[in-house]
């Protein structure tokens, strides 16, 4: 089959004729892609950044976030069946060990990491486990909800622990209104009352952000904290939401806390650096957030069906991965990218 | 009467007469002072460090750690008497806002804090309200129990919160067994189940620390990251609690973190600096800690009344600051130190 | 002045001349009434059900919903002051105990239940304090709103502890779409993701609870338990939400209920009678719910003010409460009754 | 093998050869009893009250509570081998259901029960899965802490759940002292702060409670409730952990509460009935409990490695099991009864 894949870091995936994956254990699933998410952590893969978190052999198939059809499924597979349109949570995950057992899965001890950490689904057939596939609602195409495999599933975890701490008349800062954000934008409009502001630096964003349920929407131009600031009476956000994490977001995200107020880091690539007296003056929390748990994807496709969180989203056949690429990395990408097999 | 006051920063607080507090408000209180703490905090101020967050104008009275016996009370104050003895929270705060109906006092949007932002309790008489007095139970003495009003109320505040992600079989490390870390010790053991792991890099502290109930102990020599892994089969603790916050105890604090675990700041001085990546690839969280709620307050008398956590002090008369502070910086000042009006 | 005033059980209250009440204490606040919400449990008051949780001394002044402007206030208030229209939280707290101190106002140790255990606001003024205020936002006037004084604030408590149980793909049963109903129904679809169906006797309240925003609706015709387990896969539902409390409501709720699910109790009248191995084998929870707290009193003045929960009212001089009552026993009452004075 | 066998309700089991169990699926596990606890509700089973709720079909194997040596092992467990000691989860859960996955072990969609709606552990082999398995720390033998999977399991469950709204200063009564209730105790002494009240019938019981950390005791007189009462400065226990469930007890743990107050309903026989007036008035809870989560089990175990929960049994021939079953009847049975094959 084909499939897009990793010779070295620093240098383009190739797209090559690699061998099907094979079942080999009794609650293996193998899926056939119906369309794969491109996100900026591919880049970031590239670069190298991910190098000795994920200690993976190269070459190896990319694409973390997928979704398709089952294809075959190993003996002891109950809830799935050749044939079902599934969407597939990005962790491979044992289901004995204790963060499993408590719905946890990011934080499964054997856990592999599809795309990251070993083959993932920019190929036509994708390995992964029963305890991974979320079966679709009748009318849902795989391919267009696939981005919700990762990016959605993570901004919808991340605002779902906020969500606990927001009520009316509280404000929820977003920061960065792209792949992740445009849907944490929706999903905190379904699951809180507060005002949402967003911050972009891009009036193309805004304008999307708008779109999604956005309250108000700020420019970021150098005037952001102050903006912020002035609009919750000089005191700042109960929440802030950091889809960016990285140029002056982190450092952004700290300045329009409230106090005790809760900055939840959701983009990655800077350092956040905050002297301690700030952290105890304000009694302020920084959250990180990772993907999300099977439960918090099949949450979100209740939504996706009921039309209360949509994607936008452009389609690029899977030969032309670098394009795709390019158009990321260009800024010329509008909503998700996503790879489909021919 | 006598008080110590700090005319300008970077210089010692002298022993002077001022005018005795007065009743203002219907809710207003006067305590006759029986012993008030001195923290490192009060060292910070004299530095400088909470200049501009307090804004306060010198000269003023130090001392936010403070108990005694009701002097004087204001028409509508209807908790206590003249003659109650009483531990006074820290904050002086309105009842009204929305902070201070929801329990927490410390971000009450009109209050004061005496010792910080307003004159202090390291004087014969201190001026509080209604809010902030919490009656003692019998047999208790003020200066036996003053240093729980800020040390002791911030460490069990801090410990409150990571008890509540403690189960059997976790781990939480503590980052300093002083003024504060001994009692976090003791709270630990009182309000969860877990292992406790105590960091020093005083062989005296550690024995304090194991007096106080640490399941185990490591000296702090660079090696106590490796340590604390080796101690939870490589994966680190579910907490840490940070009494220090300098030094390298903010970096090591985030190294020890299991996946998903929590960093409770309490300790100040350093920056904390960490890249985004380690943050989300973890999911780890940050959590400040500023004192603690007048409830917290209550129920930590209820456990120093049952002698479920003690106190390790030294007093001073009044007039003996100066003393008292060269002891507290020199290492030399074993427990909180205690300063007695005559 | 005029007030609406109890002189024996099972007789109707009588219109009467009584003299004005004065500020005694520095907190205390006397509203001029805008507007008097009428309630079910003014009835049960009438019909003595309260007699010995009362304790109230006849004759009284009814009217425990009130809103209006502030008249007068008390030295010591800061809140507040008069000519600010205000909504009257119906409990007159201490601000000093326990459960003020943790933001549960309902369970005050020091409160007086105006309309319930002193003087209400079925009349021309009405003495509270500045704990019991909620400054209304420009523009809302208090008739309109009165109703959430009690109404709005005991269904929006009772939502609110639900929805954190609720998730996509939940189901919450609401028991009566009345005068608590149809802003449950409000709230639920404003704090939670969850199908909301609402179950009522009456057709024209169906279609008052299509209106607020209920997902489906059931006529209560004896079948009704068995059309919810077909709507929940044969599981029944998370939540139930009871707003009757009577007749057969209270063993519907439990029957509806799905394993681990939760009954909360907001109507009363009737008698839960639930062997406990049906408690225990299903895991099932049953959670009573009184008025609010001051927080979600000021929560819901927000989503007033955005329009997101807009009641139904009917109003009637203060004169007419006895021809208020009549409408409202005889079920001719639509919407909440307001008494509004001359 | 050798097996208890219960053949027509009613009726005492019978001691019989059955064929032993095999392995069917990957992750099957067979594991050789070592003991197993005998507990009030085999008797009620024999009584009939699980008929409908079970629907087995007769004759079958009883014994839900058990421990012992792992057998054999379908081809897909990876956590445990032939040999290892183990305590037995009393579920079988299918790992991949909503319930599970959110770690709510008793709520699993596909379960099964063994001993209550398929063969359980009163035999020489029993057999279960790789989900419900936990290994036993060293040096632990399974007869002497069989009782913890069920008895201990479910009194670590609900004090688990209380455990959550006590606080220094709250008081908790436990009703009956018992098989469940002495590690209720023991659970609560670990788990809170909160002082522990114990009542029972039975002055030998009182004195069990006194041993496993009771802070006071009650012998139930019909004068219970007014003790309580007394105890409390009149307004009663913010918790009540009611182990009995019959008799008299439901009604008093409602009377025992205080506002706002919790009833943990764990043992069963009896109907609970209460006006739903006094529900709301109070706003107080009722909350059900069904064994609990395979990680409360795992934290169990540690609490039981660490000495800090311990268990009184006596031990029986699996031949003598209706030998243990007339002592049980007949209250001669001290501490839990443990049936241990040849």
């Amino acid at each position: 089959m084909k499939a897009v894949r990793l010779h070295g870091y620093g240098q383009r995936p190739v797209v090559e004729e690699v061998s099907e994956p094979q079942l080999t254990g009794p609650l293996d699933v193998i899926v056939r892609i119906g369309g794969a998410g491109l996100c900026r952590t591919d880049l970031h893969i590239i670069e190298g950044q991910w190098r000795e978190k994920s200690n993976v052999e190269l070459p190896y198939t990319l694409g973390h976030e997928n979704a398709g059809w089952v294809q075959e499924v190993g003996g002891a597979v109950t809830n799935v069946e050749p044939g079902d349109a599934v969407i597939v949570h990005p962790l491979v995950t044992c289901g004995l060990c204790r963060a499993c057992r408590a719905g946890d899965d990011m934080h499964c001890e054997n856990s592999l990491f599809p795309g990251i950490s070993t083959d993932g689904g920019f190929a036509e057939l994708l390995k992964t486990n029963a305890r991974a596939v979320v079966r679709l609602p009748d009318g849902v195409e795989p391919k267009d909800i696939a981005a919700h495999a990762d990016a959605g599933l993570t901004a919808y975890h991340a605002v779902k622990k906020a969500a606990r701490i927001l009520y009316p008349g509280t404000t929820a800062v977003v920061i960065g209104a792209g792949g992740l954000g445009h849907i944490g934008i929706q999903s905190l409009k379904v699951l809180s009352a507060a005002r949402v502001i967003v911050l972009d630096r891009s009036e193309g964003s805004l304008e999307l952000a708008r779109e999604c349920g956005a309250d108000e929407t700020i420019l970021v131009d150098g005037s952001e904290i102050e903006a912020v600031r002035e609009r919750t009476g000089g005191r700042g956000a109960e929440v802030v939401l950091d889809f960016v994490g990285e140029g002056g977001a982190l450092g952004d995200s700290i300045a329009m806390l409230r106090e005790a107020g809760t900055h939840y880091v959701i983009g990655y690539g800077g350092v956040l650096s905050v002297p301690a007296i700030d952290i105890i003056s304000s009694e302020i929390n920084v959250v990180g957030n990772l993907v999300g748990t099977y439960n918090d994807l099949a949450e979100l496709m209740t939504l996706a069906a009921e039309g209360r969180v949509t994607l936008h989203t452009s389609t690029y056949p899977l030969d032309a991965v670098n394009e795709a690429m390019d158009d990321l990395e260009a800024g010329r990408l509008h909503g998700r990218g996503i790879l489909i097999p021919a």
